[in-house]
C-alpha cells in the first residue's frame, strides 16, 4: 500500500528521513549531485518517505541573535521535481505558507501527484509578519482544490508545555483536512508524551479516530547546534543539555539521547494505540552528523513493526559503504 | 558496615522504606500492634534504613482544600523509641523543625545512639507561619550538639524545574551538614533527572564530592491519591495523569509508572557517578497500596547493587505470606 493509502488508513510505524535542500547559490549540476548523493545515502533505508523542509527566515520570530546564519534555499518542491526524479518513494514537501501567494499555492497544488506528492502546510508564528497566506486560507484553498493531495499539519510538544491546548490545534488541524501530523524535533519525551496523551484522550472523548503523528529527531554534534535548537524554540532539557555539554563526544551523546527518546515514544504510543511514525532530520552540512542521521534513521527503521515495502532492498549496507558529499 | 558509615563514605545503592506513624489517638495496644505489623512486613526487604515521616499539618501552604483531611499522627522518634524497639536497622526520623522549640530538638538530638539513628531535617515553606525553629538554627544546633549523627535534608526536584537553584540549596544543605538528600515522591523523572545533574555538575566544579540522593517514589491507588499529590507539590506529568485516570487499575498502572521511574533514575545515577538511594513510601491506610508499596521495594531491591547485609533473609516471602493489619 502506498503512502498516501497506508496515512489514509491511519496506519502506523512509519519511518520517514527529512533534509533541507541546498542553498539557493549552488548550480544545477550541483545541486543535481547533492541530490545523487542524498538518494544514494537513503535508498537502503526502506523509508515510508522523504520529507523536504521549507526554510523560513525565522529571524523575526526571536530577539535574540541567530546562531547560525539564516541561508534560503532551493524551493523543496523544485528541489523534488527537478532533482530527485529517481527517487522511489513519496516526498513529504513542506510549504511555509506565509511565503506564498495564494494563487502561486494554488496552481503548485493542481500541478501535484497525490500518489508521488503529500504536503505539510507551516503557519506562521504570531510573532511573524504579515503573512502572504494564512495557514486557515492554505487549509481552505488545499479543500477546494486538490483535497486528494494528502494533507499533514506540525504538532509542537513545547508549546502544549506553555499552553496545553496544542491537541485542541491538532484536532482542529485535522478538522480543516490534516490526515498526519509532524513534530518539531522532540529532546523533551515527556512533552511530547503529554501530547499525545491529551490528544489521544480528546480523540476519545469526541468518538475521533486519532490520525498518525510523526515524531522528529535529529542529532547534535555541537555546543553550537545545541545553542541553535534553543534558538528555534526546541526543550532541551537541562540533564540532556549538561550530558551534550560534558561529553567526550557530543554527537555520540545526542545519538544515544535521540534513539532512548524515539523507544520511549515508540513503547508508549503502541501502547496507546495512537498511529505515529518516526522522522529523523539531517539538516547539517557535517559529514559525521549526516552518517550518524542516517545509522539513526537505520537503528530506528529496524525497530519499527514495519510492513513489508516493495521494490526496496531489506539490506542496508555499512555506513562507511555510503557515499557522502 | 552500618548506614550511618556508608553514607560517610558516599555509599550508593541505599533501599530505604519510609511509614507515617499511627495516628495520635490510637491506644499505645494498638501502636504497638501496627508497630509489630509493620516491622514482620518490611523485615524480608533488608533494607538499609526504615524512615519514619513527621507529619506536619501543611494547609497554610495551600489555600485549596485538602483532599484527605490532616490527622495528627505520634511523633516519629517516640514511635521509632517506644515502638520499633525489635527493629533491627537505623531508622531515619524526619523532623520537621519548626514544630519544635531549640531546646526540645537539643534535647532530642542529645539522647540519640548515632549507631542507631539518623535524622532529616524539613524546614518550613516560605508560606508557613512563624516557625518555632527555622532549619538554619536547627542545623547550627546540630552542628553544637551532636554532628555525628548523620543529618540529611529534603530535595525538591519540583522547585529547580521552576527557580533552578535547587542544586545550590543541596549544595548550601550539604555545607551545613548535610551527608544525603531524600527527595519529595517522584513522580516527573526529568524534573530529578535535571536536579541530579545540576548537581553533579556544580559538585564537580567546586571539587566536592557529591553525597547519596534518596529518591522517593510511591504508588497512587486512587484518583483522590493523585489530587493529594498534586495538592502537596508532587508533578505528576500529564501524560500520567492521563493514564492513571484511564487505566483500569490504577493502582497497577502507578506501581509500573514508579517502577519504570526508579529504573531511569538508577541508571541515570550509575552513568553519572552520583551515589544514590531508594526509598519506596507507604502513606496509606488501604491494604491494596501497601502490598503494592511493599512489593515495590522488593523489586527495586532486588535490582540495586546491594552490599550483602548481616542478619537478614536473602529471602524474601511472598506478599501474601505478610499479614495485614
Amino acid at each position: 500500500m502506498d503512502l498516501a493509502h497506508r496515512i489514509a488508513a491511519r496506519g502506523s510505524e512509519l519511518l520517514f528521513f527529512a533534509v533541507t535542500p541546498p542553498r539557493d547559490t549552488v548550480t544545477q549540476e550541483r545541486a543535481q549531485e547533492i541530490a545523487e548523493v542524498t538518494q544514494k545515502r537513503l535508498a537502503a533505508l526502506g523509508l515510508d518517505g522523504l520529507v523536504l523542509y521549507d526554510i523560513d527566515d525565522e529571524s523575526d520570530r526571536n530577539p535574540e541573535e541567530r546562531p547560525f546564519p539564516f541561508l534560503p534555499t532551493i524551493d523543496p518542491a523544485a528541489f523534488g521535481t527537478e532533482h530527485l526524479r529517481d527517487w522511489s518513494t513519496p516526498v513529504v514537501v513542506y510549504r511555509a505558507v506565509r511565503k506564498y501567494a495564494e494563487r502561486d499555492l494554488a496552481a503548485w497544488l493542481e500541478e501535484q501527484d497525490a500518489a508521488r506528492v503529500l504536503t505539510v502546510f507551516v503557519g506562521a508564528s504570531s510573532h511573524q509578519r504579515q503573512p502572504s497566506t494564512t495557514l486557515a486560507r492554505a487549509q481552505d484553498l488545499w479543500a477546494r482544490t486538490r483535497p486528494d493531495v494528502v494533507l499533514g499539519g506540525v504538532a509542537i510538544p513545547e508549546r502544549h508545555t506553555q499552553r496545553v491546548d496544542e491537541h485542541l490545534r491538532l484536532i482542529a488541524k485535522q478538522e480543516a483536512g490534516c490526515s498526519f501530523f509532524v513534530t518539531q524535533v522532540v529532546y523533551d519525551v515527556n512533552a511530547a508524551k503529554d501530547l499525545v496523551s491529551d490528544y489521544h484522550a480528546e480523540c476519545t472523548a469526541r468518538g475521533l479516530d486519532p490520525v498518525p503523528i510523526v515524531f522528529t529527531f535529529s542529532v547534535c554534534g555541537s555546543l553550537r547546534t545545541l545553542e541553535f535548537l534553543a534558538w528555534l524554540g526546541v526543550a532541551v532539557p537541562r540533564w540532556i543539555q549538561n550530558d551534550l555539554r560534558h561529553a567526550d563526544d557530543t554527537l555520540q551523546a545526542s545519538y544515544e539521547h535521540s534513539l532512548a527518546a524515539a523507544r520511549e515514544l515508540i513503547a508508549y504510543c503502541r501502547h496507546l494505540g495512537v498511529p505515529f511514525g518516526i522522522n529523523v532530520e539531517s539538516v547539517s552540512i557535517r559529514r559525521a552528523e549526516i552518517d550518524a542521521s542516517v545509522e539513526l534513521a537505520r537503528q530506528i527503521g529496524q525497530e519499527l513493526h514495519r510492513e513489508p515495502l516493495l521494490g526496496t532492498s531489506p539490506q542496508t549496507p555499512p555506513i562507511s559503504d555510503i557515499m557522502s558529499f
